[in-house]
């Protein structure tokens, strides 16, 4: 079992695939931990909100949240309430993911939150501009999806390089503590490898490794590259 | 050990208190499972997703979810996918909570999709108009719940009768499959009760048992006259 | 200039395109006012908001809102107040249209504002069980638009006969007093007696006439059948 | 008449009250002229979609919208379309008011559709954080209004100084261009004052001006400390 290094890294959004559900979930979950230990490579990952505990209590591998509510504890039925899902054993969370896409202010607000709880937060962002605002609200990672791209198979990495380029350099220049994460299209080693060579420090990815036929495989194939 | 009537119905909505989140909604509804033990009342509770898998596989009570989106299995990441609810355990769902008001279209095709699950539905509502309107999507049960009483302390089935009598009278006419609830300021075994006598088959309820010092003897006092 | 029957309705809902925007929604309302004054038959138009008050000032035809806000007047900076739709000039409003659909709570809420601001009030649903919902609502019309056919060419009143005659029937047991109008693929007058056949008592409908190369003789068209 | 200077701006948002609504928001509008005339200050008006027309081409003050949809021109019934807007005769428009609060996504879009269309941009924020997100996208203006504030009688532009200084500097830091506006609790010339003299270049107001005895008295008490 290797150490895990800090970087790169691999965020897998299970999304709300049948694939990524429940007893598949922890499965899937089961393969990124191996694959970690194997490689030695930073991998993380973003299950529902019903399978958080399960996934966090049988397995030793950091959860995010897919989501969080921009709410307080109290009367928010149906909510996600951020203290639930840090007890639930996530160590942070995806915000405004392009499926799930936030008002600026609750943006913000759920940053504040995850400071205040000591959890990691992962701004997803479209473009360079919203890239650019995100930076200012202080994310730990902000990781820029152009939503064309998303679920093509067409990686950001190696479509629209100085997309990405371009967004490190500018979120570098507001915030140099704000770390930069790429995902949309992105499935193997040599689109992982591009996303690194462009300065960015890992990915967000999800079909292309849930719907593998071998998601296990298709983890190892992503991270040969580096 | 009592056997477990199948009315009155007391569900217990922990929305997203402190007090019902996590270790706490664990032992809030051990509590809820010890009374309906004891006493053979039908209590049902309604955890936040993060704890549903949880209490039901620690547990032996009925859990319903808070809320399900109207998606399909796919790309909807942050959202609430019903087959992800049920696998975790639970083996119903509010629906159109006044804290989480859904589209005319999606309480209908979340209705559906609970039929085709094998999960009970519980719609909610806020007058005998929207009641009227629920009941013609043929949900299990159909809870009105006139948002001015919610957290009030005063009960609906004292304060309001002639809605919970009207709303019973109305259903039925619709549609006499419909089983109806009421809530709102229900906290005391007169509430209950009352809401019995006026015709409904049970009561949602919420902050007065969570927040009440004894949660378990709040339980108690509940259903103490039926 | 012919007397203008009560039935059958014809509404024409502008929707947002640059066709029916501006100088060009002036245009087409005119055109529908002069097929209304030539044929007699009752064509109402639905132009933006931004649009009402000149059409309605300029013209001497029956305006629709596409939408009203649930809200009451304050504090609502960007919403559509009832009250100023009615000062514009509209007397009634689409309600629930499948492109700004509503939660089931405020399409009872602004039915009841129409009710206060004797306005007429139109809800669309988008099959047999949404519209029976809406009927116990007490709207004067129920428009069902099966949203699969909305701007597909493919008229509901001919490819889906039985979702039409079945959607009358089962709001007139609900509450006789609604009107059913049908929409969604509806351009010709082949179409329009299909939907006046079957017993709905008009059509709502759109892309067919507004992207005509002549919307006038489209108008034409749609009612030489009846 | 005064020629019209070019700061301070001063930009009444007419909201949904009945005082500020179809024949009302006209006369309002015109003593916001008049005012602007004899004092040779820069008012703008931001009145109800459905009076934006008939104000437009009875005055001659600039008037901007309250809100502007994320649509290009098609299918979107009852949604502002910003050419309709335009047509209309707003000259550019609020975005994200705290009343109308959007998403990030959202409002980069709106903005860079009023660069299309050659239409002036303010961007109303709530906190210095999201006042430095809204600069990155580069409108004409930021508006500053902590939320607790408006309304309340209490001005930004004393109560909270140093929110709008600061603001002024972290956004003139990101982006020169950006023009800085103030918000909330605005209503006497001493208020003003303030704001200018904190760096900002106008302000945004509302209720202070619009439930006044005397509207047109209040306004000139407004401009009266510059």
């Amino acid at each position: 079992m290797k150490k895990i290094k800090e970087t790169p890294i691999v965020i897998l959004n299970f999304k709300t695939y049948l694939e990524s559900t429940g007893e598949n979930a922890l499965k899937l979950a089961e393969n990124c931990q191996s694959v970690a230990e194997e490689t030695g490579v930073n991998i993380m990952v973003a299950p529902q909100h019903g399978d958080i505990y399960r996934i966090s209590n049988e397995l030793d591998i950091p959860v995010l949240s897919q989501h969080m509510d921009s709410i307080d504890a109290g009367g928010h039925t149906g909510s996600i309430l951020p203290e639930c899902v840090k007890e639930a054993g996530a160590v942070g969370t995806l915000i405004n993911h392009s499926e799930q896409r936030l008002q600026l202010f609750d943006i913000d607000a759920v940053v504040k939150k995850t400071f205040s709880l000591g959890m990691s937060s992962v701004v997803c962002t479209n473009n360079i501009e919203t890239s650019s605002a995100a930076a200012t609200l202080n994310p730990d990672f902000v990781a820029i999806e152009p939503p064309e791209l998303i679920g093509s198979g067409i990686p950001v990495s190696q479509a629209e390089p100085e997309i990405v380029e371009k967004t490190v350099e500018l979120i570098h220049h507001i915030n140099p503590q704000v770390r930069v994460l790429c995902g949309a299209g992105i499935s193997t080693g040599d689109d992982l490898k591009a996303a690194i060579d462009l300065g960015s420090e890992g990915v967000l990815l999800a079909s292309g490794i849930i719907l593998a036929d071998d998601s296990k495989q298709a983890l190892l194939d992503l991270v040969s590259k580096i």
